[in-house]
């Protein structure tokens, strides 16, 4: 069928493209660790995760629906620019310059105001200044960490993750939401004492 | 790690458990053809729909938020009761008894309050009447026809469904949204002219 250049089929051009994220595999197995997760599904668990946790964030001024609008579209960029393992220092080297490049070819294919309003949402989300950010990055990071260590640490162990650069990566960003910290910080102990994770 | 009965452990028992809907595949497939869709997948795609095309629905009494909510959530009954492929009339005769069954067991893992919130979320979707509910259900139908549309009526092929089992299926829930309904229509007439959807 042809597509056009309409505003509906502008929309239906870019709802086609985004079923690439589907292929898009990260680093952490899913629970059964039959196989990798991929950014949709990572996307998908974060949204409801925002549903359930939002009692945590310890700021009056988030905008839960923005949450989740941010979640949903967050990896969008890796269509092109492909995902990005957290750990690896070269690749991420140029990662901001990757996404940002597929995020103007991503959004692009929308219509303009909502170019601009998916463009607004992932700015705001890599930002993370505001609150509503600020929970949605906590969630980002704290479902792989619960993630790896429900699939015994595979991830870590294949990589030789050890615990200070878990740390580093999540413990600032999750300070938006201490209950959600703590239990991070207990997952950690108790990996090290299951020696799944290095020190 | 010992899960507990808190309040928070309760919430991360329910976030571990919805994993396996990862492994829930539908008859769809993803649009490069290499394999099926899972219901996670399908989940996340219906939501970014709903962002993009709230506009076509001709109701003002419709909230954005929950249609995503509902979008997030209809499927997680499929975790025990399996994904019922819609022209299965067999399988479709004890479907609502399993997923109520379901819905019982998976919500109830919540905190009480968060079990009565998904479970009023799965109940509107499925009752299909407000407002909110009806431009819910019309995504979740739009989108595998586009899927399947866009992949050469590869499922429709398979299964021989007609075009009118296709229409009767669909149109009368599409009517919340006169534009998706005539594009449903039109990718309809454009399957029967390539032959990969039988009259």
């Amino acid at each position: 069928m042809k597509i056009g250049n309409s505003r509906f089929a502008r929309q239906i051009g870019f709802i086609l493209e985004i079923d690439k994220l589907k292929q898009i595999f990260r680093q952490t197995c899913i629970l059964d660790k039959s196989r990798r997760e991929n950014s949709v599904e990572h996307s998908w668990h974060i949204s409801i995760m925002a549903l359930i946790f939002s009692e945590y964030a310890n700021s009056k001024k988030i905008d839960l629906f923005r949450v989740i609008k941010m979640l949903l579209v967050h990896d969008l960029v890796e269509i092109d620019a492909g995902d990005t393992f957290c750990y690896d220092q070269q690749a991420r080297m140029n990662q901001l310059e990757r996404e940002v490049e597929a995020a103007n070819r991503l959004f692009k294919l929308l219509p303009e105001d909502q170019a601009v309003e998916f463009e607004s949402l992932w700015n705001e989300f890599e930002e993370c200044k505001t609150p509503s950010a600020k929970f949605a990055n906590a969630l980002d990071r704290i479902q792989p960490l619960i993630s790896n260590y429900y699939s015994d640490g595979l991830i870590w162990r294949k990589n030789a993750i050890k615990s200070y650069q878990i740390k580093a990566r999540n413990y600032d960003i999750m300070e938006i939401a201490p209950k959600l910290r703590k239990y991070a910080s207990e997952l950690i102990e108790e990996a090290l004492s299951r020696g799944i994770l290095e020190e």
